[in-house]
């Protein structure tokens, strides 16, 4: 395990107290835990929006949380959900009067832990709280059929989720249109990813899986949960080219759309691949008559050091173009107007 | 080798078709080749500033060119210098009536391009150019003795300069004004590197060093050149009291200083382990009485896939702390006023 820490016990507590060294003005810590970060700027009236989940993933989550995005989050040790403890702590930290939206990605533990903090801040502090749960994974099961339940995976494509709904807060709108423009943003966005390596949990000290030294895996999910297909390593144009269809199919984005484009680096994947890879998406895209609307490359959802890559589409409307235009200033993402 | 590309002899220009075609209205070509990037904005009667490399380090080089930072720059292949030739198109374009600035890192193949395109720019178009070479690697060479060229490379702390360099040109500053300021700039950055991993350029196929599993090497470049001892990976305390302590008495950087602090991923090492770093750099800068006036954190120049980081401090005052605020709006940075 080759890592700049100091003990595996001690890594997200001191990387936490890094993030609170280097951001002061800007984030600050809701109550004695470190691990329950708020925007240090208040809004009162506003719609407080909170995520969280386990961390390794930076920028995801604790990077979104500042002006024009998310106004809290709670995170958990490496890959490991936070408790409903320190969502309700910060939960009550970020209502400003308006009630306060959860969201975050489709993962049982933090399903469980979001809801009964849910409950906690509306029977104990009376708090209304609404959730809204992203899956987008194409590659972590089917479509969810009518009535039933979501069960893919969230993944990168919840940083539309953030920025649109975080737009929405920051427009004044109330919690139900806030929630409606999240569920919007989460309805209209499909990801598909491939790992080309491992990553290693510093507690566990190996890495979480094995793979050839010259084999990748399509549809892996960010914590190394099984993808769709092993195979040989090809080249960038082919590996798009079968991330890419089935994310244009499933939704289906068609000719005459218009997209959003988010190509997320896993965090050992240099950013000159990642644009060698929006390259042949904008071949493709071209190709199809879907129109881009805007391009984001870079890392925004991460596997600590594992090498590989997400490309995740939303298709945008007027509303959903405003909110993505709107400026956003976190320590993590700062954009102006578009 | 195992990376996203098609093959190693594309990868720089499909790289640039992908930037290129991911930010529109941003950044764009200077004449038919694609190494040659220019801001897409023009600002006539301002100082144009152009830097350049070889390719391999994003967000270095191509990465800074934008609004209140560069106005241009060539790259070559990775971890080649681009041409005189590609230097002289870049300047003829990015040239407003005011001249033209270089910034460059101290390496000799850039240094002779540079000289001879400043040469061909004055004599065949009469555009006066001046150059600043930043060389601050502490672990490179021995401080330069009065008099004496100086030999150290120039890496991450580069970033400072262009970002001093670029808020003075914006503000409206002439061409000497603004190398003033870049000269400043240089001449209170210091920094140190540490690799833990080799990176593999793509052409040659295998890693440019080798390095043991639990081995790490102090001092580093940022292509792979030796640095200062190589040994055990230590503890992320340990490792970041190594590289500081060199760049503290370099300068030297004493009780009461106020600095800017950069620790920079280059590429493989984890943002989470850089919080790490950080908050080993606040307890000992906190602990000697010097002042941090803002900190950055993440990929600013990077190997590709190498895993390692490096610490820049830049000794601050109230007109580079007043440049460093300035906003910034680039495709790869962007910064509201501090």
């Amino acid at each position: 395990m080759k890592k700049i820490i100091n003990t595996p016990e001690n890594f997200i507590p001191e990387m936490l107290e890094g993030i609170y060294a280097a951001h002061p003005g800007e984030v600050t810590c809701a109550g004695e835990d470190l691990h329950c970060l708020v925007n240090a700027r208040k809004h009162p009236g506003k719609v407080g929006i909170a995520t969280g989940g386990g961390s390794g993933h930076l920028p995801l989550f604790l990077g979104y949380v500042g002006e024009g995005m998310l106004d809290g989050c709670s995170i958990g040790d490496v890959f490991q959900s936070p408790s409903p403890e320190q969502m309700l702590a910060v939960t009550k930290e970020i209502d400003q009067g308006a009630g306060v939206l959860y969201i975050y990605g489709n993962y049982n533990g933090d399903i469980f832990n979001f809801d009964m903090a849910a409950e906690m801040a509306d029977m104990e502090e009376d708090i209304r709280v609404e959730s809204v749960v992203a899956g987008e994974d194409v590659a972590s099961a089917a479509p969810a059929a009518e009535g039933e339940p979501n069960k893919r995976r969230g993944v990168a494509g919840i940083f539309f989720v953030y920025k649109c709904a975080g737009a929405a807060a920051a427009a004044g709108k109330d919690l139900d249109e806030v929630k409606r423009v999240a569920e919007k943003a989460c309805a209209n966005v499909r990801t598909m990813g491939v790992a080309l390596t491992s990553c290693t949990v510093p507690r566990l000290g190996h890495p979480s899986f094995e793979i050839g030294e010259d084999e990748m895996e399509i549809g892996m999910g960010i914590h190394g949960e099984p993808g769709i297909r092993r195979g040989k390593l090809k080249s960038a144009d082919e590996i798009v080219d079968e991330m890419l269809e089935p994310i244009l199919k499933d939704l289906p984005f068609r000719e005459g759309d218009e997209v959003a484009v988010l190509v997320n680096g896993l965090g050992g994947t240099p950013l000159e691949e990642q644009y060698v890879m929006f390259r042949r998406i904008r071949q493709t895209l071209d190709a199809r008559g879907i129109k881009v609307y805007h391009t984001w490359v870079g890392e925004f959802a991460t596997s600590m050091e594992m090498a590989g890559a997400s490309i995740s589409l939303m298709r945008v409307d007027t509303e959903l173009k405003e909110y993505l235009a709107a400026p956003a200033d976190t320590p993590f993402y700062k954009q102006f107007q578009l």
